[in-house]
């Protein structure tokens, strides 16, 4: 029996995708069906319920288990689950669908799945800022109420993809039929549930921690990894190879940065690479929750969780994502309960004094010992070929990050001059 | 109610040390008792006993407990223990003890206890020598069938203390007198279990890590204590205070370099200094299994295993002591199981290339990267004044052992001066 925490509802891994003739079948009567046209968010979620990455769920969640989760982080058979995963259309289009319908789910010219209607519910915008205000309202300053509509509905992303969902919500269980690009386009990277746990089954690992990535991994995400790695058996760097937002580095570029530090920094053994396929919510500490859901299902008992996980501009605590961990609800039957735990870690850096990295758990110095450095400033730096300074990254890692920005600088300069010559327009 | 780790065996803490007018009347009943002189380190078991750090122990041991500690680490009971506790004694004055009489332990002047016998128990050579196959044999080089006995009773200060004991043990419940000399010279320094638990009780700790010591404190134990901090509620620094070997540094320089370290490198609010009054014994890994049963008496959780812990000569393998805890029985009542789990980590040092500490798990670079350093070397650094290699100890840490081992070379010279004079002599 597999020593590997069990997947998240008691119900094993719960695949929707569809394989061989059965796949083949159902892509045969996707094409007649009614086509609706889903987001990118609503794919990523698609793939994670084919792979099993969202177990128990094998389809969007109804207007009960919406409310148990925003409510109190509990679908409405008592399962543990931190952010609604439902899926919106147009009243329009739920006009023209009964209850029972078969329908396909289209995202960029390609059905995901096909789902089975069990429910249609009117989405009011009240109920929509209700939602944002359970799921996204933190403790951080712009979450004060008196500021928190009014700068959220312009910087926070979460809050404005909640805001723009379309009028109806419809539930129903799907089979999946596609998970797009990434198997090709991050090969050896994507890696299903069920993949991640035969690695740590094959290596011996029964108590795995990951890491979470969006951004380039730097040395306070290397000293994060590494804890872990002395604490427990392994350590999945485990990146969001879906979307960003605009601005922030693509995932080819952050693999790429990883898997050089992995061949420079770690002992191999002991650490593996892995993507999964979502959208970024921008959820703050309820993402941080989500980020240990699904990573029960990948196996993963210790989800790493530092500053500021997951946080979106100034509306969250710092450590509010490590807090939550400690105020949502137990379900009486374990399965129903969330198994993986937090690894709660404080803010790390160099420090000059301690010589090497630290926490602030564990330096006593001050702020001129440590090397500290804004984003804003890293992004300068690397995109004018600048110095950055001392201990702060690994130099084969900045190699790589100038080179993307350069490629930046370049296809910018490479525009300006095609439009100064009337190239762009032909 | 405490959210600490319950003290081992299900009793709570026993603590066979009287106060105030009981103790009185039993130093007064003590003074008229027949006197055995026992070994230091029976003395700092009666110490251990005294404050609840044996806990559930409140006397030394039966033969039938010493069989199955021995066996299968095991008390008559049922209770786990790893190693024996036992009281051993001149055949003369055994017989001259009768079952159900008390009598009055004494070491150095002190009377430290007393005791009801209620077995004596004749340990012949074979037992003796049965005894130290199964508590200090291990899996190293030395520890090899055929040459076994031979560097053992050359080199092993735990099988020579064993093989040098007296003909009979003696069992039975104690009443102790007197923590010797510990709770002067070790002021804030010597706590027992009641004080520790208090002091992290008072910090809100309840997952607590123990790092225990008997050697100055470099940068490989702070790099320890630190990765507990990070994933613990804090650490106890807890360093033996009672017998080493000749030639090891003594425990008041120890706990200086320990109280600078502190002050100079650590966050003080997530760290605890502490010593414990017993002698070394030399078990290697069934050491490391004593040290965790103790330290859950103190409120530990988690036991700070790293390399060779404990270990003696290469009779243990480098990992001996963190695997032992893996095939130690577990009894079906909690109470009895040891519940100080272990926190094990690699073998660790400065690597040049990580740009700071890092283990065996972390690192992959190469010996020539990496600050190692054995402890023959450093001492002849340190006695001669030299400079010790860069990143390998805190330089306030070094002056400290500088100065203590100055101050050895002085003692040599005055003393050879004096012989030269005459003037010892006189």
């Amino acid at each position: 029996m597999s020593k590997l925490v069990a997947p998240h509802g008691g119900k094993g891994l719960v695949c929707c995708k569809l394989h061989g003739s059965e796949l083949v079948a159902e892509q045969e009567k996707a094409a007649g069906l009614k086509k609706i046209q889903i987001s990118a968010r609503a794919k990523g979620d698609l793939i994670m319920m084919g792979i099993g990455g969202f177990s128990p769920l094998d389809g969007f969640m109804t207007k009960a288990d919406w409310k148990g989760v925003c409510e109190d982080f509990t679908m409405a058979n008592g399962t543990f689950w931190p952010v609604p995963i439902t899926l919106d259309i147009a009243k329009a289009d739920a006009d023209a669908i009964e209850i029972g319908d078969e329908i396909a789910l289209e995202n960029d010219g390609v059905v995901y799945a096909t789902m089975k209607v069990s429910e249609k519910a009117e989405m009011s915008e009240a109920d929509k800022k209700w939602e944002c205000e359970k799921v996204f309202k933190g403790e951080g300053e712009e979450s004060a109420d008196e500021s928190f509509w009014k700068i959220a509905m312009e910087d926070h992303p979460g809050v404005q993809m909640v805001m723009a969902q379309k009028e109806v919500n419809i539930a129903g269980p799907v089979k999946v039929l596609s998970e797009g690009e990434y198997p090709d386009q991050y090969k050896g990277v994507y890696l299903t549930p069920a993949e991640t746990r035969a690695m740590f089954e094959e290596r011996g690992w029964s108590d795995v921690a990951a890491l979470q990535l969006r951004n380039p991994m730097h040395r306070s995400h290397e000293f994060l990894a590494k804890i872990a790695i002395e604490v427990c058996d392994g350590v999945l760097i485990h990146s969001l190879i879906g979307n960003l937002k605009p601005g922030d580095i693509p995932a080819d570029v952050r693999v790429e940065a990883i898997d050089c530090l992995v061949e420079n920094y770690f002992v191999k053994d002991n650490v593996i690479q892995g993507g999964y396929p979502l959208d970024m919510r921008y959820a703050g500490p309820r993402e941080g929750l989500l980020h240990a859901t699904f990573r029960q299902n990948y196996g993963i008992s210790k989800m790493i969780i530092g500053r500021d996980h997951a946080g979106v501009g100034d509306f969250y605590g710092l450590f509010e994502a490590q807090e939550i961990f400690d105020r949502i609800p137990t379900p009486a039957d374990p399965a129903k309960a969330l198994l993986c735990a937090p690894l709660k870690i404080d803010w790390t850096f160099y420090c000059h004094k301690c010589d090497g990295m630290a926490s602030l758990r564990t330096c006593p110095h001050g702020k001129d010992d440590r090397v500290i450095l804004s984003g804003t400033k890293l992004r300068k730096a690397l995109s004018e070929g600048a110095e950055v300074v001392d201990h702060f990254g690994r130099e084969e890692v900045l190699v790589i990050l100038r080179k993307y920005y350069a490629g930046l600088t370049e296809k910018v300069e490479v525009k300006m001059q095609g439009a100064a010559s009337g190239d762009v327009m032909k």
